[in-house]
């Protein structure tokens, strides 16, 4: 069945290891989380198994190794998620594999090497998959599994959220809410390398404190609570910092107006999230006398817009050395054997349990 | 004492209607509504006289005909309103007037020249006036006086809101609340002129229909009332119009997210006033998934910002060709004499009476 890719294979490697790889695949039943309606996560989705055909032209047979648990994905499966796929549906979006074989057009992939699925909703949460060359993203083997599979959703969104609305310079600062969201951790340390300042705004709990300590170690210059933001004054007339000219909003509601209320006149409020499910409420001398403006911005179809642009492929060179280095990391995660998904997915619903903290399908076991 | 100014006037002239001009400004003592303190207008403004200095380097001398009573007149009267004018202030933001005589330096301006005031806070709600040349804007005398006096604020604001957030093409379509306000109406009628469509967002009234055939005389395509609004079918597929790409709201509350809700992907709702008196509601799946962004336009700040630009020239040029030539006609007004000021600040205090109606003082009684 696989004699051709069996022989393109060897052509292209010419070595023992390629060889290797090939053999696992012509055995390879993929494992699958898939679901056939919308509905609760646990519920819904079923671990089938797949077989995996031959990648022929373009086509890239890969080994996903790990693949992480997003809100969206959550709200795709929920029917909640303005993506809705057909039926039946593989569930994920993003995730970290290696190439095991490869059609006779592909150019650039070979077998052994890391790549990150670069597109959205091709279905991430199973064990081996085939993708179009063109979707697929080499990434260093050094890199980090969970930063690895974690680098198409978060990342992007941070770093276009600072790069696209307002023009930054040093010494510029940004506030956002949600601080210690997985988005919201790489805005303080994206902030962090380009000299920018950045407040963060977080929800009271009993180890605030402890909470404050971790995202300032990350690069925030001032985390504050929801309460804390009504009294602040730093950025009052010769206060520690320049009023916000950009503010980033994951939470809506009162919250966003509280946040919203303290940006220097034009500034701009970014909206990506709104864990609180209330609508933002703006008001009208704000948006007519000081000119402040209101956005939203969305990966997918960021990611959409710019699949040609080099603007792309600049930015994840760029993050992809930051992770590498160490000046960004992933926000804290934990890896769930795919086998145990129901658990997985049930704590990634429990959005108190789960700030701040990603889980990520560990697909090897 | 205009010694000086006579034998200006007469060299810049030199013929008699001149010096009759002349003659008429040595007995001038101005009757002017001014004010010492924030409050109700009715309650704090006092119609007091004022001696006319002579005119000097590049001050002009005018007689001023009508100003109108806009709301943003009340409220800065009232303190309720981002400028705030040092005492004792003199009302009035806008007005159509006559050169009288001019300083010696003045060079584009001469006596018998009709002028609009072209800067904010200078305080028209006056009979005469000294302003600098700068301040002051040419037009034609053929120029209907309500039209002349009401040409830096409404006509502007829908120009601008039209031209600078959205690239319209003939036929996208724009929708606006508030459609009976004085920059609604001015928006339909550009639309018309530029082949735009346009639709109307009105309160349900007896004469509903009258004024829905009202404003489509204008050149409205279509005025709903805000219920109407809620079940329409026009902008789906198949339907009469493409959905709006753009979006004016004078209105805020409810009305204006029923309004947002109609708009195209990537649509902008420019916020210019807030009839309502209650906040925006913004959706956070509308600013996310469908990228709609909102922003807000005040006139005083672009002109203060494109004072020194060709393009408010140019727009100018183009709004008082549109106004000679009937392309574009003012809202409904009524003319009252400026010793009935205080009936006439108390009607446009009546804002449910007023709709669609401007108060103007009449200088000349």
């Amino acid at each position: 069945m696989f004699s051709n890719i069996y022989r393109h294979t060897l052509s292209c490697l010419g070595k023992k290891i390629a060889f290797a790889h090939v053999r696992n695949t012509s055995q390879i039943c993929a494992q699958t989380l898939q679901y056939t309606k919308f509905g609760e996560p646990a519920d819904v989705l079923e671990l089938v198994q797949q077989e995996i055909p031959e990648p022929t032209d373009c086509e890239v047979l890969v080994k996903i190794l790990a693949a992480p648990i997003n809100p969206s994905d959550i709200n795709t499966i929920q029917g909640k998620y303005p993506v809705k796929p057909p039926f039946p549906a593989i569930a994920g979006n993003e995730g970290v594999a290696e190439v095991l074989c490869v059609g006779e057009k592909v150019k650039k992939l070979k077998p052994g090497q890391r790549v990150v699925v670069a597109v959205n909703a091709l279905g991430t949460w199973r064990t081996h998959a085939i993708f179009d060359e063109h979707q697929l993203m080499g990434v260093p083997a050094k890199l980090d599994l969970a930063a690895a599979a974690t680098l198409i959703v978060n990342p992007p969104t941070a770093y276009r959220m600072l790069k696209d609305f307002v023009p930054l310079a040093r010494g510029d600062c940004v506030i956002q809410n949600g601080a210690n969201s997985a988005v919201g951790q790489i805005v303080h340390q994206l902030c962090k390398a380009w000299g920018i300042n950045s407040v963060g705004v977080v929800r009271h709990r009993p180890n605030v404190d402890e909470l404050k300590e971790y995202l300032k170690t990350l690069g925030a210059t001032e985390i504050l609570t929801e309460e804390e933001l009504s009294t602040t004054e730093i950025f009052k007339k010769g206060g520690k910092l320049r009023p916000p000219r950009l503010a980033l909003n994951c939470v809506g509601g009162k919250n966003a107006s509280n946040v919203a209320r303290l940006l220097a006149p034009k500034g701009v409020m970014v909206t990506y999230g709104g864990m609180s499910r209330n609508p933002l409420l703006v008001s009208t001398p704000a948006l007519i006398f000081k000119n402040i403006s209101y956005c939203g911005f969305w990966i997918t179809r960021w990611s959409k817009e710019q699949a040609k642009s080099t603007e792309r492929e600049k930015m994840f060179q760029e993050l992809v050395q930051m992770l590498a280095t160490g000046v960004l990391k992933g926000a804290k995660c934990e890896m769930v054997p795919l086998k145990d998904y129901k658990r997985a997915v049930a704590a990634a619903l429990d959005v108190k349990g789960l700030v701040g903290k990603k889980l990520i399908l560990d697909m090897s076991c």
